[in-house]
């Protein structure tokens, strides 16, 4: 089994170490790479190909694992020479991850999206897949992959994700809004013991942690609910809608030195503390 | 030690059964008692007296469960009567409390909420306390309840349990809102297994739990939203505001008869079954 990666970040470098553990041929191309990079490239054991086209061309499996903004154009680059399967698992929208895999002249296609850390889970990092190749790209579970076919449709996996993650922050941003109410009663710490009570153990923990990553992630995320919210857009999703506005908000109120949100700043110093 | 109850409802009747089986003395009356509640009274070791001011002239410490809308007319009628201490222990804002506690002429006073659910825990429910009095309220610690101070304010106990209703609702919205964008897609059963992967155990059954019962008290949560509004007032509050507006709109999807709600209505009864 032969798998390429176009992009070589932190999932591809963690999902590459897993699949040669498992006996898998893995290629990649040092095409565009910052020198960091390369010397953890060439320090495992990786077949390193002149160019992206070289590993399209190689690959029985291609997974496209690079920034964002870079999805749809390296599909629009090397998409007319794959004969393989083509794997799009960019942290994109489901409208990006077809437009991107329009690209891929043979049609074989899969969408995918990692659902948790791939920090902390490695190779074994779930991964959801769908599309009409989705049962190829499934085979590398063969090899200590952790993926399943959620549907046949291209979208569906990183609509799933979208919808995850628009639930994560929501309740992010609900956190942070009670726990802020609270602290302007002097009540911030009751507040929190209160819902540890009912809620699930490691609730507190989880909690702060995410009301520190929405702070400091506030600008990205209220960005990120702008695409959920397009993709909601027939419904009428009012709590989308209001974590949208808050992240946006958030962000303008730690960005700014003001008398007036210093509060919001204070909370979050000794939540951060 | 004496307790008197105001109103017998399962409240009363829970903690009674708790305080009697560890010595307490109980006291309620019959006044206004349906049967059903006179003959559960009757068959429970408990005091009776003639109406609530014999109740409140010979009780330690007099605990008003009553249903929220009488919360304030029972302390003005009764309020002038007590030497001992008063605990509102009903299921009213911050407002509220301080208007009803406003007629107990001597000052004694507890604000008073419950965490959690009495029928689950009973006696040992978490109670939590503000106010002048909340220190002697707090001995019936020694009885068997679980009462925790939080602070030495009337307000603050039922502050923190709207708080912490708003969030619970807010949960719940946001759970109902992502889990119909994702039942329009045929993804709904794929979304809760993707959330169960990184929330804590149990989530499944209690979001299904917490959507059965957004439906079925959509009315009666966008009226306590609206409460829970006047009190963040000062703020801006969005998730708060579009959770009010959830509740609201929920609740006339699922009474109308109407073609064009009826995706909603499905995902309901899908989600009930």
């Amino acid at each position: 089994m032969k798998v390429g990666f176009i992009g070589f970040g932190e999932v591809a470098s963690t999902l590459s170490k897993g699949l040669i553990g498992n006996g898998v041929e893995v290629y990649t191309s040092l095409e565009g790479r910052s020198i960091k990079t390369r010397i953890l490239i060439e320090e495992m054991s990786i077949n390193i190909c002149k160019n992206y086209k070289e590993v399209v061309i190689i690959s029985d499996i291609i997974i496209s694992a690079v920034v964002p903004a870079k999805a749809v154009e390296v599909a629009r680059e090397i998409g007319k020479y794959s004969k393989a399967v083509y794997v799009d698992i960019n942290n994109v929208s489901p409208k990006t991850v077809k437009k991107a895999l329009s690209y891929i002249k043979n049609h074989k296609t899969a969408d995918a999206a990692i659902i948790g850390s791939i920090k902390k889970n490695g190779i074994n990092v779930q991964i959801i897949t769908s599309g009409k190749s989705a049962t190829q790209f499934a085979k590398l579970n063969n090899y200590g992959m952790n993926i399943k076919i959620i549907g046949s449709e291209i979208g569906q996996a990183s609509t799933l994700k979208m919808l995850r993650s628009s639930y994560t922050k929501g309740v992010s941003a609900l956190l942070f809004e009670s726990l802020y109410t609270a602290y302007k009663m002097d009540l911030d710490n009751e507040f929190l013991k209160c819902l540890e009570l009912t809620e699930c153990p490691g609730f507190r923990e989880s909690a702060i942690s995410r009301i520190i990553s929405s702070g400091f992630h506030a600008d990205r995320r209220a960005q990120e609910m702008e695409e959920v919210l397009e993709m909601m857009s027939y419904g009428n999703p009012f709590i989308s809608r209001a974590t949208a506005e808050f992240f946006k908000t958030l962000s303008k109120k730690l960005d700014k030195i003001d008398k007036k949100f210093e509060d919001y700043k204070n909370l979050f110093e000794k939540i951060s503390d």
